[in-house]
């Protein structure tokens, strides 16, 4: 039970690093790579060609652009691949989206908010997948809606005594 | 092991039919439903709620405009929600789109591209996160992936002798 | 007579405030809330129902990305209900604007403009609202109207003179 | 308690009529008015004037194209105006829903989704704000809801026996 | 032989400047006035009417948002208006552009770029509206087009001998 | 005192006709003529450069995708130049709407709205800027003015009896 | 000297077959093939290196949605790679635009325009590369251009004598 | 075998520099120049007519805004044109991406990504063209892939030693 966290340049760390920090969080373990569909292609086909065998369940996929990464990673994987669009030119992260979720039938990719937040979903999207096996993340996963409802409720409470 | 297709109102049926076939395709149960996070939500609420004991181990969700069903779905349940973007409205899906995609980080939808090519995708998906624990539909979605593989081969053969 | 002013996060407060701030200036009560329809969902289910039982006339609610905020509410109540897109993610607000005011027929979420400027054209659609039936608001709304010509006349007598 | 739908050409009939569909529905008084902010723009400004000493409390407007027309009338009325932006360029009422919606600071516009779902929801909008001083009306809407309910119950009851 | 600069708001005053530099800089008289098209309706109207008796050839508007400013002034004029869009919400400018631009048939405003340059475009589209009936202005407009090429050539110059 | 109607395709003639009929309507000289910016340049240049001495006071240009036609002409003549942006691609004439009225500072290009509605307000244009000299089309804009007002007007009337 | 015309689908033959067609005319050879970047990957990784070694000077890719056909081409080859963007899904080409052009530095898509006018540009474009070393097309390209300077001079001249 | 790189102000250097930049890495001789569609269109023409004869083999144009610099200059050659679209308004690039790369049918514009990332990718596509009948660009460009490969793996090395 493994998920592999891949990006399309070195640029994108700061955005991917939420997905590592939120999968270290609840003690799953992932590998984090950089790989390019188009500056190592050969490198991103061989990976999710094996990426089932390697143990992974599930691969995350972070790219700007013509964020062609996780569309690519699809084609040469049956394993679920969530794309997570990132915002690294002029065009806000609107080019990244449709060039992530738009995919054509037959090759999914599991697409989510861009940037950040994407990157922090795309985690817990994985640890949801993975839920469905492992009642220890599933009670996790339900610990952290749990936190996350009570911080909105302190919040709340600050507000209203503010 | 079972798939929930659940859709905003009856008009989205001729897309979301998209979902339902594939899944029958595979072999894979799977309830169809209607039901409207704006005119039914307790409905949506209690579904969502219960699904995981009810048998489901995820949920697609297919909706128009102000998209939010897949995202109030995701907001009761952690099982993994895929998000279907629907063109009924003359913005042609982009309102859907970034109704379902650009979640805030906590409650991830997994969403797919707009219309039937995103419902075909949405059971997909689904079917990649069954068979990470179901040897039988790894091996059909590896036969599906070759015969996609085989219509595209031919396609092309047809053109090159055309 | 009073006023909630619901948002999604803390991090919308200081576009809130500004609805808030209106209210102040027009002497009605308010009550500031946040509450979240994916994180706190059941929280916004219940302030939604009890809302004009508890005395509420009109609820404004803000919130950005996939804001799903106004129309769960709207969802849950009869009480107009009136959204604010707020610009929190790279799309500058457009992911919030259509996510609120493409509302399906049936459920309307009055949509105003995005970010401050909405804020406090919220508040003000608010006192509109409820100087249909006090004359003590409309005559403040009137007086706001001649102050806001009042300033507009004079920067113009400022630029006229420089 | 009468409401005004009013629309800048008489090609804007088709989708303002379901406004005044709903408000029939409801057996509230209306009166529909097709009046240009360009062509005969004194007109829009009288009747904004004179709205609510001839009995109108609310105004609905729809317009399409740089829809101008709702925010001209709250220029001067405060009245609650709703807006209802109509695609009739080729730019899908995009046009019409940002300049309706992106009203600056002092004047809001109350704005609906693009097209028939909106007048719809325009009607629907205006009616709960009539409801809150006519508890006639509010019943009705609570009826309305209720009755939307069940046809969601049943399309979902259709599809589950088919 | 006068121009009239409106503008919607103080804040619009670094743009709108723009329009009048260049004015001056063709020793052409010009008023520059700060009048809203939601906030003092009435002088924008007045202003607009006597626009032609009280001597201006042109009018330029510039405004941001739902700019309507244009468009509402040309719906009281047969004077050219010229629309100059401003990007003051987090939009852009594109909703500023779009309200002014897309202007229904039978009432034109002559709408420039966004910002800065559109400002400048403005009062040179005035200058080539008035240069048609003096000679002088031509004179000047064709020694501001030699000026123009005359820089870009010393510029090219520069990177060539760089 | 004559119009230019340039157009860059034959295919933008069923839009452009708009301008020429509106010019008949006011008894205006026009002269309609094909020039593509990129397959016939030379004969734009010359046509443009000459425009002024050939009797022609203003110049409409339509054009459809990356519409260059009307920025081109304004490189090559001080004359005013009115841009009509034609929806002829699947991005529904949003590409030419950018293409001409973005402009650089320097060389400004009037743009009206997309398609025929645009035409006609481009042939309006024309007559406000020919109108400053000429007090028959002056009338003759007023006459138009009052005859649009009255159609309004019946228009109105016909659906407060129907 | 030979190209390639590849496409993601047999859906898009009718427009890259006005690709085909300008090739014939100009009696370049061509091989028109159906791989698919999600589908056939291997084919497009295979066909793409052996590209040049084959005999295949420019490699022109017409694809739909998130369009990462000419991408991947380009990720395996240093052959000019041209991308034709189709208009295959609500987004009206927007997807495959965007999806196409902003390739992350260091792998260029030669991008023109959307649909059957890209389709004809790409040839031309390939063309014109293949001018460089080539007399014979370079004269057929001067002819082509005089063809169609002549098609919108005979066009003029009909409406001119209409 | 000389690339031209123009651009049409001053204010693009630095995003055009990294054109410049890559070529002078490949050792390839280029020619940088200022020119404008709009303020220097004779010098644009001129240098287009006679850039085949001045022995350059493809052109480079960037250009913001209304970006014609590319498009004009392939209306006066049949050399390949490649079009840097630059993002210096507040639209981001999209009007000038859009004006470049929406080339009606005849006259194409190799686009590329927006901003330095396309100028880098610009100069790449003029190499892979270079590299048709230049055995040494061609090494050179197979040296570059492999050096961007290799910075790829080693940034991948870097973090996975993290």
């Amino acid at each position: 039970m493994k998920v592999a966290i891949l990006m399309g340049s070195k640029s994108d760390l700061t955005v991917m690093e939420e997905s590592a920090a939120m999968l270290r969080q609840f003690g799953i373990a992932y590998e984090m790579r950089i790989m390019s569909a188009h500056r190592t292609p050969d490198e991103v086909m061989k990976f999710s060609r094996d990426a089932r065998d390697n143990g992974f369940s599930v691969i995350i996929a972070g790219a700007g652009m013509a964020a062609h990464l996780a569309g690519v990673i699809a084609a040469h994987t049956t394993l679920p691949v969530i794309g997570v669009p990132i915002a690294s030119s002029p065009l806000n992260g609107m080019d990244a989206l449709l060039a992530m979720v738009q995919m054509p039938p037959g090759v999914p990719v599991a697409t989510v908010s861009i940037g950040k937040a994407g990157a922090r979903n795309a985690a817990l999207l994985a640890l949801e997948i993975l839920a469905l096996n492992n009642g220890g993340v599933l009670k996790k996963l339900d610990q952290y809606r749990s936190d996350m409802r009570r911080t909105v409720l302190e919040e709340d409470d600050s507000i209203r005594n503010a």
